[in-house]
């Protein structure tokens, strides 16, 4: 079984959002499947790089906030929030996933494209275990066990391990998909690390 | 005659230096032409975005090291550069490059070909006005009078204008590829640039 392609992303990430959509498909393509590896930018990286957030950096915000919204028009998307906006804190979903791999391993893929969907299509706040537990879940989850979970000390450490290890494989900025060991970063360089998977690397 | 596209680029940069290999031939593909505008992003953006060199950020600069060298294996092409090592001051080179325009107009893109060539393919320090003199540069243009050139208030003043230019319109990252208004940010953006050109936007 050849080994799954390590797709390192955060909630809060638009781009990450625009490759969840496909990440799938890509790896089937290859007969790979996905290892979700949400992480946390702002919280861990940011401090490790000492940058600011994408949207809040002079003339790179502007262009992000663009470019994001040229991509949804040109791929049929729509995005149910204002770019200008708070995005709030990606800890209790990115929590919410860990407690989902750990207790229902069969939900994780569903439980990423169900928080995504309601954070960039449907504009949700998903900054505390409540909100998380009240988007549209996967069907098998209960509201009050999610809320449990994300509040929980195992989703605590569980995502602080995943955001360390995302950390020491190199991961920086979102979507950054893993290939064999091979790091491809930005949601432009899909086709690129699909290319890397057809013919072996170069 | 339509409107030139807008080559904004670092002679520091090195996808900078891939993509001005191929964008003369992408803009002619759909009967454009190509205005050069090489800027300094340490001198002005950096201070605009309060970011540090992409080569200097931790985890970002690991990673955009081994993409680059990732790249020209691809493409075959020789980089004559440790990256590891300080790039030096991009701005005699950028001087220079204002000084032709100004004074051989004809002779501009072979000059911007002539300062990648050396800096990127052989390595060489382009640092001093001297340095950028002593290229190999396009026929019709003297050693003295580029050195003097670049020594030149005029070019100082050219320079100058030009890179406020340049973030008046939104650029903070190299290359950076404006068609008709709309900026497209990476080397990794040429396509969908051209996409844009083909089909005049979505």
């Amino acid at each position: 079984m050849p080994a799954p392609l390590h797709f390192h992303f955060d909630f809060i990430s638009p781009y990450g959002y625009f490759a969840s959509l496909q990440v799938e498909q890509l790896a089937a393509r290859h007969g790979r499947t996905v290892e979700w590896r949400p992480m946390l930018l702002g919280v861990a990286v940011m401090k490790v790089m000492g940058l600011k957030p994408l949207l809040d950096t002079p003339l790179k915000g502007d262009y992000v906030r663009r470019d994001v919204l040229r991509h949804a028009r040109k791929q049929g998307l729509h995005l149910g929030r204002d770019l200008n906006a708070s995005v709030g804190n990606p800890l209790p979903a990115a929590r919410a996933f860990y407690w989902v791999r750990q207790h229902h391993p069969e939900l994780q893929a569903a439980m990423v494209h169900a928080l995504y969907h309601a954070f960039w299509a449907e504009g949700k706040d998903l900054s505390t275990p409540e909100a998380v537990a009240s988007i549209a879940l996967p069907p098998g989850l209960l509201p009050a066990e999610v809320a449990a979970g994300v509040a929980s000390d195992e989703a605590s450490t569980l995502l602080r391990n995943a955001v360390s290890a995302s950390i020491a494989a190199g991961v920086f900025g979102s979507p950054t998909l893993v290939v064999d060991g091979e790091p491809f970063w930005g949601f432009d360089r899909l086709g690129e690390a699909e290319e890397w998977l057809a013919t072996g690397g170069w």
